[in-house]
């Protein structure tokens, strides 16, 4: 039996309150026990150990790559030039290979002022250097058949139909963002619980029985996603 | 002659290469000569000096104060229960403190991955704390009538019309951010550089003069805006 990677972000900053860390769990244990020996899980926090920010020295280095067309991981080492670019550089590539060796990511999601949290995109800048996800040999997209689930979970109401839904820049964001980087369409898979937050949001009382569907829902799209990728 | 106060922040990780601070300090240097004496301004870097991002205190005092509706920011104080809260509190209040005291908020928004950079989002993570810009006694929006003008640099074009607009998370989010956070849409001023970039990314190439009309563009919004707010 191949072995198969599941690369398990988090990104909340509420571990006591946090929908997003349940449903990733959850999904991360029904994986692990279908897989079993099988099963390589590496998980990540992006909050208890947060990945720094990207810096100058980061972009320089990225400019100068992306003027050259695409570079494998190698070649983009060898064109580091100074010591802060070769702490950028290291903080970087052990990132993407991780991200490269995964089959498939698992992403937890909560919305933090209509967007992804602080901590998500730290991950997601650092990520992104020019080229990565690119064969420089072949140019075929190197995320092709990863799979990538994201749990998105919203304080309170964004989906269609809903007044709301034009402040939702997390969901659409994500879907773009994946989809720009090589993931194909069928391969990534975005399970939204919204509401999470009415028991706490006066506006939002009343909507407790929307929130517990939207939270049944988003665990039996789990519990068939963890059986199927 | 009453005092002014402009906000100035900026976000983009590369001082040197940085659109989006030129076009922040043309606008920052104009105004300060046009209000002389009476010019109050505080330049915050969100990435030589980077707001920590929020934390699971910050969190619980955010639903501590949410479930009992909008308070002072005293009140807020006196809800504090632990020393992490009091550090995420302190860290917090002289953010909202400085933004509530600005006339004027300047901002630096360069596009990363779509969206706003790493270093804007732990500002706006951590400035958005509940009810923190309506009056606690009368309801009122505090940045009703504060002007923001934003100098959104992005590497690529996703104007209206292009093939990348879909792709723009930068200008709509920040138009919806700033307007649920109070700030008349009248008094939201959004300046775009387009193809920042084009001199770097193959795929730019031959766009270097759309790029040139869209700086002036940017620079006689700028100049314009500098002498009327």
């Amino acid at each position: 039996m191949t072995s198969t990677t599941l690369l398990h972000l988090d990104s909340s900053i509420s571990p006591a309150e946090s929908v997003s860390r349940t449903l990733t769990a959850r999904f991360a244990a029904a994986w692990r026990a279908r897989h079993g020996a099988a099963a390589r899980l590496r998980h990540r926090d992006l909050v208890a150990d947060p990945v720094p920010a990207v810096r100058a020295a980061y972009a320089d280095l990225g400019r100068r790559v992306e003027r050259k067309g695409v570079l494998s991981l190698d070649e983009v080492a060898a064109l580091v030039e100074n010591p802060d670019e070769e702490c950028e550089w290291a903080l970087t590539r052990s990132l993407i290979e991780e991200l490269r060796a995964a089959d498939t990511v698992l992403l937890g999601a909560p919305m933090y002022n209509f967007t992804v949290s602080t901590g998500l995109k730290a991950w997601i800048d650092r990520i992104s250097f020019p080229g990565a996800y690119v064969d420089a040999g072949t140019g075929e997209k190197l995320l092709r058949d990863t799979r990538v689930v994201v749990v998105a979970a919203r304080g309170g109401g964004y989906g269609p139909g809903t007044p709301r839904e034009h402040f939702d820049f997390q969901i659409p964001y994500l879907r773009a963002y994946f989809g720009n980087l090589g993931v194909a369409e069928d391969n990534l898979h975005i399970i939204a619980a919204e509401l999470t937050r009415a028991d706490d949001i006066p506006a939002l009382n009343g909507l407790q029985p929307l929130a517990a569907e939207s939270l049944a829902r988003a665990e039996a799209a789990v519990d068939a996603l963890a059986a199927a990728v």
